[in-house]
């Protein structure tokens, strides 16, 4: 069976699934949208009827899974363990469920203490964001160029993955596939570290207490202070869940972090 | 006499004094070019013989501020006080001298001493930069829509600083005035502790010990952290000037960073 004759899933549509499924009907797969509460979903999301009668099917029940063969969970970060959890029952026999989750030793650690074992789950995590969360700042081009974690799974024959991979490589992203741990680590540098260093440095410009002090130092605030800020400014509800989720690798970084740069100041 | 019949000299074109001499020169301004080493100057900086016969005079010699009504210092931070100093001799009676200095409690206090008192000095800091150095990157918009500091010195008459002020406008920034303890304050905050977080971060990165690691934090990677390490990779010279001249200042800043961020990892 080619992936296009295969149904796609798409849970939470978001930026992330709502870009997922417009890149994959653009592709001609066939896209079931799941979304908590549809006719909010509409209201609040501005879907086009045109937009709406391009997936295969929108809807709010999970007993839909059924005719899924490979599933994507795209909800809040926070939501996604007891999403996993939340869809065994409807899952079908065979399917593969993935997730875009930015934390994945605990999404993994989880999943396999409680995922059927006639189906399969491969944690993932694509690369790919912008400042603007909702269905309505999605579009299909997202992932192009952009990296997208597979979490390896070495009980997993590679065949049967194959069919996720053709998915992922469809949207225009990179596979790298690494551990959980590994993944977790090295995202904690390069992603979680410089959301906390720019949530910081707003957090301290906000704090100044003379306000006279205050006024001039934003007044004077170029374009070095806005590319410094911009994560802070981000996702809210993103930025708490990814600094919470990844505490540990986090707390690591930033002591790094904060020993190199006294140095920097000692010199 | 209208500032177009003043001569303008311009100690130093990188990449400020560089774009401040296009945009004069663009004006109708007559414009007295200063470098240390002109031969080289023209080798290194590609200086085209039209861009050349621009200028009222492309010179070496500080003999020729005596022709200059109104003087900018746009020299390398480190080398202003200095430059200040050497020019003394041959200022033209008075004359307008201002800096361009990212950091200006030192160099105001310091010029008091010496500054002779048939000439005036007033402190300055176009709020203006990209990453890239040199008279080869600049260009007369950089100062668009800018703010430029000027130190309030209440010796001086407001007749005395208005030239100072046309020409400044002119370059289509927005004047700010404040005394030098407040810039260095704000300037701490919105622009000195962004370049060390942004430093440090890029220093913490390249510091992972294990290879793989490192290798597969700098692969995933993506814009969040290219706009986090951006200032980190510009004037390198500047950037060591800058964390060392305010260090006070920036020690204060990155302290009350220090303090938020740990909190919001506590949370």
């Amino acid at each position: 069976m080619s992936e296009k004759n295969k149904n796609i899933g798409i849970i939470g549509l978001g930026l992330i699934g709502g870009s997922l499924a417009l890149k994959l009907i653009e592709q001609e797969y066939k896209v079931y949208g799941f979304v908590r509460d549809l006719a909010r979903f509409k209201s609040s999301q501005k879907v086009s009827s045109q937009t709406e009668k391009s997936f295969a099917k929108l809807t709010e029940n999970f007993e839909d899974l059924k005719d899924c063969d490979i599933v994507f969970v795209c909800t809040p970060l926070r939501l996604i363990s007891g999403t996993l959890r939340e869809i065994q029952p409807f899952l079908k026999p065979n399917s593969i469920t993935t997730d875009v989750g930015s934390v994945k030793s605990l999404i993994c650690e989880e999943s396999k203490k409680f995922f059927r074992s006639d189906c399969f789950f491969v944690g993932g995590h694509p690369m790919a964001g912008t400042e603007k969360a909702g269905f309505n700042n999605s579009f299909p081009e997202l992932f192009e160029s952009k990296k997208w974690v597979l979490i390896e799974d070495k009980s997993l024959a590679p065949e049967l993955i194959s069919p996720l991979k053709k998915i992922i490589n469809s949207t225009g992203a990179i596979i790298v596939e690494t551990d959980a741990h590994k993944h977790d680590q090295a995202v904690a540098y390069i992603s979680h570290l410089p959301l906390l260093l720019s949530i910081g440095l707003l957090e301290t410009v906000n704090s100044i207490e003379t306000q006279e002090l205050k006024d001039l130092a934003l007044d004077l605030a170029s374009s070095g202070f806005e590319s410094m800020t911009r994560l802070a400014k981000g996702n809210q509800v993103l930025n708490e869940d990814l600094l919470s989720l990844n505490l540990e690798q986090i707390n690591t970084c930033f002591r790094d972090f904060s020993e190199l740069s006294k140095k920097l100041l000692d010199k």
